[in-house]
């Protein structure tokens, strides 16, 4: 395929996706295929002759599209949303087009340069305090990691390696005569299952600390817990905060773990993959409140900023551990400008990196801050739109506060009858929805998550979930 | 952006990439830009209210092309290839649009399907042994991961699991009254950084093992190795294997090691980050003799064959471990058809993912594997070109046997004449190459890197070279 081929075929891809968007209230937002439904459907193996453009085209609604789960379906309201606009998509074929692996300055000198930029740029939206910001000219800075989890790991093995310094042990994991220490990291029950399991890939000790009846970590209860592991002779090192917990979209307090988190020696991490986006707004950033405290803060653009996956974003109060933890320079990484600007390769787990920060720069100027703002209300208006109709049915009961995107919600009945009632909705097909529990408390969560959604689609989503509660309470 | 704007903008944006790449040989292929050279071009935050399309395709011109290196510039010889195509590109859009997360099957089932069947599809394509593919029935398969970087992590973290296991030490890592083994993972010393990066997060020991006068890990320098450190109370518990290195494209003794491994209880993880898309031509398959042998196997199409970042092909012989080493299952991610299908969240580092097996379709459907044959014949034929010129002019040599798109070589004189060639190399900007070192003796890396490469090209970067050394051997 050359030139004037690609250039037909992206306009039938254009058309395809413009018509896939415009029309995606028209599909079951649930797929209704059973596992292994796709491979019958192809070949076993690759053509040895070229199949022709038209060939592909036509397989991906005979083959793809009816075991899609349609993620930015106004209907879909699991999970947490992510992120899908035309400005993004148009700057992930430049970067498709331009194809550089952006592991070190030379290798990409604008791929660099414009996530060092583009990163203070949303820092600033979001309101951090500049100690985050390669413009401050500290030792903090923004870097994009491929999600929330990467940062998470990225940043205890960060933490790892600083306390290991301060114990006087740096380097000391790699030698032959090796001694380690029992290092413990601290998150709430309600974090995110990434942070158990970036425990386990980091070969740390997990602790979950109880929360408060909001469902917050709170400094009392993490200085408790701190206190009594090192008595038994364990390393406290890092707890990691979260805002806009998965399960309810709950807060911890971050100004209390922050300083708590100073006063006995733990890196302290913000894991805001959700509600991070929210800061854009005045109005929310309260539930930041304290960040200034933390050492590190990352977010999902790609979740709820309209900016297509992969993008998280995430900053550091001082790298330089970071690039301590993963730095080995072999010559041909090398180049004359080495320490005058990131070599991102140090700052994540992988070793290349696409050209990601020309989503952010496409987005953030094609939307402006005020087009973003307006996106979040909007969405976080729409939830209060459905917590009002889950309140006008007596049946229902909103389990948690709404504060942002999220209402958490369940019949006045028994967890089979909800679990029932769950059942019946994914069954139906007609809005999409994941459980959870919290307490042995079953409940469903309503999630606004396309940004096509609108005040119509909630509406139809309530009138599905009463009708189908209807048929579970008979 | 809507509907109407949007295609506008990606017609426009397609007509960039098409010039961009129809004229990229007028491009400097490296950049003359400093440090910090965007920041002053770009306002200092996002704006308020939108800029206009024209405003922002303007822009990648005036900010972003001066910066970049251009990876797909027949005249740029550095590193090792990285993947562009039209294809590539538009299942890239295609992802994009439908933009879903695929960490469990029901989050998108085609999203995960389509990824076992085009993992099959592929190794069948590089004549991959049958118990590493899905449709074999074993507890074989393939997963994409974000690159070779992470695919070595994995493996090792896998490994780690399975070890501590067979040791009934299962679990224990995670809890309080951990006792840890100082566990030891083998490699050359001319496997790639990301390898001992790898024994740094994964808090392993690593160990370079000597190579034999190829450049290449044998079994009994192995073996020695393992016993001694056996002998040393400590625990052997890996190795990692290079098909083509980095350095020199040198290849390990894949057999002997596998031999070893068995023999020792070692995991084998077999590292064919550039070298592995050759296995499509029948002519170099004898290059991964011994392939069967081994426990996991990654190789990087996004590197030589045709399919744009990130694409890391990795197979298992047993992806149990993996899985246990991953696995952690809120509520939210559970669904009824668990166990009959991979849930490809617990075999990779991040949660979230994207629809990667797309573009791996478009593009094994619209080269076909005799256009992907092509594509690696054509490319290893200009390299032997490039060779046969090295060798035309006697103050060369050709320091490593050429066995695919690599020819490494030097000038016949002391390293700092070599440096200095290497420099004015890279300062005419003309074309572009990078170094490297072995046993002290510099050299200088000739890759053939875009697929736009012609005679032409490899004739230009010869007359290049030749007239820079012109001036430094004055």
């Amino acid at each position: 395929m050359e030139g004037e081929e690609f250039r037909r075929a992206s306009q039938e891809m254009t058309d395809f996706i413009i018509n896939y968007l415009d029309n995606i209230r028209d599909r079951r937002v649930l797929p209704k295929v059973e596992p292994e439904y796709l491979r019958p459907l192809l070949p076993d193996a690759a053509p040895d002759t070229p199949d022709t453009w038209q060939d592909v085209m036509k397989d991906i609604e005979r083959v793809i599209m009816p075991g899609i789960t349609h993620w930015h379906s106004p209907q879909f309201h699991a999970y947490f949303p992510t992120a899908n606009s035309y400005p993004s998509i148009l700057a992930d074929m430049l970067s498709g087009a331009i194809g550089c692996i952006g592991f070190s300055w030379i290798a990409s000198p604008a791929c660099t340069e414009l996530e060092v930029v583009m990163m203070d740029w949303l820092g600033k939206l979001i309101g951090l305090p500049p100690v985050f910001l390669a413009s401050s000219d500290g030792p903090g800075g923004g870097v994009i990691q491929g999600t929330a989890s990467e940062a998470t790991l990225v940043a205890m093995l960060a933490a790892k390696v600083k306390i290991l310094d301060e114990m006087g042990e740096k380097g000391k994991e790699r030698k032959l005569e090796n001694k380690t220490h029992t290092l413990v990291a601290y998150f709430s029950e309600e974090a995110h299952s990434s942070v158990e399991r970036a425990c386990m890939l980091a070969s740390v000790t997990p602790r979950k600390v109880r929360v408060d009846g909001q469902h917050a970590l709170r400094g009392d209860a993490l200085r408790e817990a701190v206190q009594e592991d090192k008595k038994r002779g364990l390393v406290p090192f890092m707890v990691v905060s979260t805002m806009g917990t998965t399960g309810v979209c709950g807060f911890d307090n971050l100004r209390e773990i922050g300083e708590v988190a100073q006063e006995t020696g733990l890196w302290h991490h913000v894991d805001a993959a959700y509600a991070g986006a929210s800061l854009v707004c005045e109005e929310f950033r309260y539930l930041a409140d304290g960040v200034e405290l933390a050492d590190s803060f990352d977010f999902n653009p790609h979740k709820w900023l309209l900016i297509n996956f992969d993008c998280s974003a995430m900053w550091l109060r001082d790298a330089r551990y970071l690039v301590n933890a993963f730095s080995v320079d072999p010559l041909y990484l090398k180049h004359e400008y080495q320490g005058q600007i990131p070599d991102y390769r140090h700052w994540q787990i992988p070793l290349g990196r696409r050209f990601r920060s020309l989503k952010m720069w496409f987005v953030m100027r094609l939307f402006g801050r005020e087009g973003l703002q307006a996106h979040i209300r909007e969405q976080v208006s729409l939830a209060h739109q459905f917590e009002e109709l889950v309140k006008s049915d007596r049946r229902f009961k909103v389990t948690h506060p709404v504060t942002l995107g999220l209402v958490c919600f369940r019949l006045n009945a028994d967890n089979e009858v909800n679990e029932e009632l769950l059942k019946k909705i994914n069954a139906a097909g007609v809005i999409h929805m994941v459980p959870a529990k919290h307490q042995d408390m079953f409940y469903l969560r309503f999630a606004v998550c396309s940004r096509l959604t609108e005040e119509r689609d909630v509406v139809l989503a309530w009138r599905e979930v009463a009708k189908q509660a209807d048929t579970v309470m008979k």
